[in-house]
């Protein structure tokens, strides 16, 4: 029988812009004192986004913390109060220039259960029109679209190589073949 | 056409058991300055375990940052200078209790590269037998079997509902079907 484990205390360590960090000590399963390392982060939106003519729209942009340029569905926090869907909204007009004007759930998962809070929800977007706002910085961010059958080879060939991008579009593929 | 990020300075904040954060200033594309939260964690393995029935090898596991009891893949961390088939070889042995004589390379993928270094190391393991080393902590972990076919539904309904599980078993789901 799993016993779940028992915060004993908690010590905040760093407060940051986007990440904060808690050590908290626990009693764990066997009974026993130790320690977790816990990385705050809000929760975010990540987005499988379809046009007309069935290409995803992914974007490249470069991630500091890995040094590279990477191929990603558009994603990002969900502001405090704000709803998923709202947020959804708001990204992809900020991320690629878009409105979706259909959004469906797709599902959701934790990104890094072993160390941190950050749980993504997970939507299929289409039915797009041009948005109100402006894209973000398209200096930044650059708007690429992938026919939705070359999806599972960009992914096996690891161009597309980050957790949520693969859960996502692999999810939608899943789904979709599934109705 | 994108321009990476240059790092101007670094600034270390805590360095824990797990994981240490880095705060760096960088400028950015449009020629800006700014700072990016860096959370270091080593590069891990996570495994599609399959025995000769055609179940899938699952863990269920406490999960303390997101307090719930998750289901998900065998995966760890990689230890210095350790290969990635030895980790998954270790791992297997410590969690399942199993050393898998057949090991393939799936793909791989960047847990949170917004701002995480964490690289996953993704592979599909069977032709199992009996581990020489005994189940790293019985009480802390159960190991569950699920036929292969039923994967596809657990994902959808959030049973299995972290990224590296879903991605790693829908990846491992779509190289079969290539074949």
């Amino acid at each position: 029988m799993l016993k779940p484990e028992k915060t004993l205390a908690t010590q905040q360590i760093y407060q940051g812009r986007a990440v904060s960090v808690r050590v908290d000590t626990v009693e764990n399963a066997s009974g026993k004192e130790t320690t977790r390392e816990v990385v705050k982060h809000s929760d975010c939106v990540a987005v499988a986004v379809l046009d007309e003519q069935d290409n995803v729209l992914l974007v490249r942009q470069f991630r500091h913390a890995v040094g590279k340029f990477l191929l990603e569905i558009p994603a990002g926090g969900i502001d405090p109060g704000e709803d998923p869907v709202d947020a959804v909204c708001r990204e992809l007009q900020e991320e690629i220039g878009y409105f979706p004007r259909r959004i469906d759930r797709l599902g959701g998962f934790y990104a890094i259960p072993g160390y941190g809070t950050e749980y993504l929800h997970c939507f299929f977007a289409t039915d797009l029109v041009p948005g109100r706002l402006v894209a973000e910085d398209t200096e930044s961010i650059e708007l690429v679209r992938v026919p939705s059958e070359q999806i599972p080879l960009l992914i096996m060939s690891g161009e597309i190589c980050d957790a949520k991008s693969v859960a996502a579009l692999l999810l939608f593929l899943c789904v979709r073949q599934a109705k």
